[in-house]
Order: C-alpha cells, then structure tokens, then sequence
C-alpha cells in the first residue's frame, strides 16, 4: 500500500441541549409515546421505510411523524400521501441537524397527547445528527446496500450510538459489491449492542422483524 | 395529497472564511495548480470516480489528492493504492465539513508547487460542505442514481453552488426508478451553468467527458 499521511485537524463541538432532551423524553413517556429518531444518508429510503412501517402499523396503535429538511416539503408529503397520518415538515432553514430545543420547538406546533409513536425523520446525513439528543427514546439509522460496506468505518459515530441498524435495499444486492457478513462485523465491533435488520422498504422484506421490535418497545415504555 | 404542516426553524450559519478562501484560490492560480473540490453524499462513488479519474489522467499531468474523513484513512488509502500518487488524509474530528483554514493548515503538510491538479475529496455530506468555500477554483458534485432524482429539491445549496454535477452509478439505471430528465431539470432550474455528465465510474462510461472538462480547466488556468 502507498504510503499515507494523516494530519489530525480537530474543533470541538458542544452539545448542550441534553437537558431539554430529557424533558422531551420524560414528556413523551408520561403520555406513553414513543418516540424514534430516524436517520441515515441521503437517499438510504429513510421516507419509503416509515411509510410502510406507518401503513402496517396505523391500524394497531396512533401514530405521528415529523420530517426535517433544509427547505421542501417533500418527505413529510410523501408520508402523509402514502400512510394519511397527520405529518409536520420542519424546516431547519440549511442545518444538517435538528437539536432537542429545535424538536421542543416543533412539539409547540404538534399534538402529541394520545399517540403511541411518534417518529422523527432527521435530514438526510451521517455525521451531524449522529451529535445531537433530539429527545428520542430510541435511534434507529438506515445504512443502504448502494452506499456500500465500508460506511461504519467512515461514520462511526452514527453507528455507535443507534439502537437499531436497518441494511435497506437488500433487493440490489447482486448489483453491488456489499458484504453483509462484513458491515456486521463492523458495526458490532463499534456498537455491540446494536440490532442489525436487513430489509427491503420496497419488496417488505425483512419489516415484519422491524415491527415487532417497535411493538415490544412500545408495550415496554408503556410498561 | 393530505395537509402538511410547515414551520421554519432558521439559525445563522456564518462562514468567515472567504478571505482565506481567496487566498488559496490565488496562490494554486499562480503556480498553475487546478483545485478541485469534490463533493457528494455518502456512498456515491467519489473515490472510485477520482481514482478513475486520476489513473486516466497522470500521464499527462502531475496529480495530487486530499482527503477529508472523521477518523478513518480508507480514501486516502484507497486512491493511493489504485493510483500511486501522493494523498494526504486530513481528520476533521467529526466535523460535517472542511473549511479555507483546514486546507490551508493541510497544504501547510502537502507540497502541491509544480502540481497541475490537486483534487479534494470533501466528506461525504450533502449539507455542510456545500456551505464552505475551501478555496477550490471548481466544484464539482456527485450525485448516484440510487440516491434517488429527487435529491437536487432537498440539498439545494449543494446543487446550486456545484459547477459540474457527475451523475454516478448509471449502469444500474435498470434497478432503480430514477428519471435522467427530470434530475437534470431540477439541477439546470437551480444552476442553470451547471455542467451535468452522466457516468459509471465501474464501467468507465461517460468520463472521457469528464477528462476533456478537466483538460479544459487546467489549460484555462494556466493561461
């Protein structure tokens, strides 16, 4: 291998809205809401995945979604044409980020009283909202077949700090050069707690596993 | 389509670095050295396509590369080995972007005198980098059809600011629902200068236009 030079070019970040994450959170489980944080790179199938988790879940508990992009109105579009749930487009006006005070914001605007699950599609990017407690009680990422293998290497911290790690797109594996025994290995050994799901938003393979997990977490916060 | 809600929740970005942008831009101009800075989201091919690139063009010009991630050296490695040249890999420590004064630090490590072409290879991230200025005399943007073609509504800044958008992975146009027509509308409404070339860095197709561009910018700047 060619010789490679590494030099080290680091600015820290502070993250100081941890405590309005726990109100959030200590809010939404009093009322028996969960709530997930959804994120992933851009074009993962973030949108796809919750509309078929929504539409196969709606007819057993209430559910809510809220959608953060720069500026379109897109996602939650998408959400509210695919599943009829009422959804909240949050614009966070060119962050790559939402943060607990910006999620507080949102709640302002958005009756939760009564649901079940609430989900949080964050902007699509794996680095920011990896950094910032949004107030939810899980973090569940999406990593894409296309995007390939190597991304835990280059993304940690998104993968270290996700509950739940959904490998999207598995209909196209033969068309890329993925390995699944691989990304596992890699994920597990920065994240051993971490529940890998392989699934396909668009054939459904793979989701009746991802919804029984949000059953058993709903019925556990609950609880 | 069902109602969507819509706040905006803006913050300032500030980005002080043009001067120290300027002043990159100048001093590569004055020693013939062509900076490209080299953009996409996660997973769309920037490495495989500049070392194609690079491996196409080093007989006739001397090449150098940069490389910016959160902690790994993977890139910097992998175009290293694929095309012999000199990289340097720069960790921003969990930083969405790099700026003017982390190029200039990192070209304070890195030779580039008698280089004709120093390529920069941002972080993978639609957001962020979009937002700084690293100094680069060209951007230029990938974006890769499993990402999907509604990707230039939802990153607008990156589309808008990118001088040259490479449409990557186009040889699995097959598997995926992504409309060439409608991606380039929706680049040319938000950039009408911009330069779009559909390629397949596996396959090679579409990057001898590619190479002629880059030949045509070395030749401008040194003139």
């Amino acid at each position: 291998m060619a010789e490679v030079r590494v030099i080290e070019i680091h600015e820290s970040i502070t993250a100081a809205n941890d405590l309005a994450a726990d109100m959030i959170r200590e809010q939404l489980k009093e009322q028996g809401t969960l709530f997930l944080n959804v994120m992933s790179g851009p074009g993962s199938g973030k949108t796809t995945t919750l509309s078929a988790v929504i539409n196969a879940l709606k007819g057993e508990f209430r559910i809510g979604e809220m959608d953060v992009d720069i500026e379109s109105s897109i996602d939650a579009g998408k959400v509210a044409d695919a599943t009829g749930v009422e959804t909240l487009q949050i614009h966070n006006g060119g962050l790559c980020h939402i943060d607990a005070d910006m999620v507080s914001r949102a709640l302002l605007e958005y009756d939760t009283e009564g649901l079940d699950l609430l989900i949080l599609e964050n902007i699509g990017n794996l680095v920011c909202p990896a950094e910032f407690d949004t107030g939810a009680h899980k973090r569940i990422m999406l990593l894409s077949v296309p995007e390939g293998d190597d991304k835990p290497l280059k993304y940690p911290l998104m993968f270290s700090t996700s509950d739940v790690v959904l490998i999207n797109k598995i209909d196209t594996m033969d068309y890329f050069d993925f390995s699944m025994e691989k990304v596992r290995e890699r994920i597990l050994s920065l994240n051993p707690k971490a529940k890998i799901f392989p699934i396909s938003a668009k054939t459904g393979e793979g989701l009746p596993e991802v919804l029984d997990w949000i059953r058993g977490e709903i019925a556990a916060l609950k609880n």
